[in-house]
């Protein structure tokens, strides 16, 4: 018998995760929910669309519901609601809420029963995973995170917001010779400035002053100013066709220490290269509905994350046969 | 409370996990067991040793027994007898075997309510869960492990069985631009010599005919017939010196594709750089006796590998902690 999915928000989260599903023979893709009008979308594949409101009543047709909305507006709202439905899945990503979020979720679904997995992506997500086994494994050591290259939405919209600015694109790069350092297991101490650089494409809107907007990104707070960061001002066109996709990724590195002088060197090193952030975000979230779907079968409840899980059950195939194959 | 631990095994692999629990806060060790005569030994840390039948007097005095034999001799008899006393880890990595082993140390774990956790180290381990995670998470696409840059006991072994040779190590390297490839996302179907080759450091006996040696190497079969193997004679004492340490590591990728279509690409990397293969297994090993503890604890029992463990198991901390800190 199929998973079946539900997927609640439509954009490039629940396209990855309508094609994600497709491509998993253990599920089938019931319906997307949607707060705008239903009738308005067209789904990659055909699958229904329904109003949020319908879900309720889908309670029976739905076994677990895949979270594509965001995480400063959307999930802290919805995650909770529609964990007292069904078993859900979200990938809310704002790092020093997710306790809180946790607790909000963890109540719901104990309440109805069911399973709750949040924080599924990549960070959070794989990347914390890899965090900890770094950590558990070389209690003695350091953890760097490095991120990229990759498109930064939250930078690019900053720009955005800058008077005379089109439209823009930021990417934030690694510094090679920061990674090469840790790789090496030098265990360097690194500001933020020696760990990333950043990239701005920017379209000006014409007769903008470039040298004004230049500067009010350079040394925008937060965002820039702590940062070496170029700004590049090239036409719409170029930027549609060069830096149009939403590729992103990442290092995670754990370099420690053995023995009992502490003298024996270790690099455990994650990286991720990937194409499309949501559509990566969006294959998380599928393996761990099964993961729901499987936890909340076994009589299980509450709330989840990727570290909380048994790794065996993200997998189609059963703990014997993953056992023979891959251990 | 402490985790009480006892070593049964003291060759490289016990030294590290000794040295591992010292490092670790939660555990103290209760003593080391060995088939060799007790008074022979001396440990790193003073702690004291034990016959190895000394151990079924000791159930009380032991939480976690950590098996640091030989998968080949020790660990298909030890780990089910041990586990009938004591929750127990392993590192068995006869990787043919594993299901066998796991049914037989299940049993056995099951009969006397203990946990067990078998293969516990980097691969079996860590690679083979990164296999599985990988598989999971990007269905469609391909894995890959490299091992190396290490020193394999098994092929110095060999080499060492040839007549006129006094002692050898053998490496294993990946190939550099199979790993280019694999990262670029390729794909490529790589046939075993174009995935690593063999460098061996040879030390022959006075008058021994090197030509001899050097093709009774290259030629043979299973170990060296495949790979390109280039073989050095050196003298004894540059061995000890430049090649007297177990270094190991190597790579698994994941490389796939996302998207309705299958055009969006994605590479997953893991890699280890070791410098100490026996020390590294020890660490698994250790962080693997606090997950058979905790599990043991909440009233579990029965066999598990590092697939069917929720990773927060592994970490000192508790849960809540690390949704907060690693998440």
């Amino acid at each position: 018998m199929s998973i079946r999915i539900g997927i609640a928000g439509y954009g490039n989260l629940g396209r990855g995760v309508e094609s994600a599903v497709k491509n998993s023979p253990d599920m089938e893709l019931v319906g997307v929910f949607t707060r705008r009008d239903p009738k308005s979308l067209q789904t990659l594949t055909g699958a229904p669309v329904y109003s949020m409101e319908a879900a309720e009543g889908m309670r029976e047709k739905i076994d677990v519901m895949i979270l594509c909305g965001g995480s400063a507006n959307d999930l802290p709202e919805q995650t909770p609601a529609l964990a007292r439905l069904f078993h859900v899945v979200d990938s809310f990503d704002t790092h020093a809420k997710i306790p809180e979020h946790f607790e909000k979720v963890n109540g719901a679904s104990l309440e109805s029963g069911k399973v709750s997995v949040i924080s599924a992506g990549w960070d959070p997500g794989l990347f914390s995973l890899n965090r900890m086994l770094g950590q558990a494994v070389l209690p003695q050591g350091k953890d760097y995170t490095f991120w990229g290259k990759g498109v930064s939405q939250g930078h690019s919209d900053a720009i955005r917001r800058i008077p005379g600015v089109k439209d823009a694109r930021q990417y934030t790069i690694p510094v090679e010779s920061a990674l090469e350092s840790v790789r090496k297991g030098e265990m360097p101490e690194l500001s933020t400035r020696q760990k990333h650089t950043r990239e701005c494409f920017v379209v000006a809107e014409e007769g903008a002053d470039k040298k004004a907007i230049e500067e009010a990104i350079v040394t925008m707070p937060n965002y820039f100013a702590d940062y070496d960061t170029t700004v590049h001002f090239i036409g719409e066109e170029e930027l549609l066709r060069e830096h149009g996709g939403i590729p992103h990724g990442g290092v995670v590195f754990r370099t420690g220490v053995t023995g009992l002088q502490g003298t024996t060197k270790h690099v455990i090193e994650y990286r991720l290269n990937l194409e499309s952030n949501p559509e990566f975000t969006s294959s998380v979230l599928t393996a761990c509905a099964r993961a729901a779907y499987r936890l909340g079968r076994e009589g299980h409840s509450g709330c989840y994350t990727i570290l909380d899980i048994a790794p065996a059950y993200l997998h189609p195939e059963s703990p014997e046969e993953l056992r023979r194959k891959l251990l």
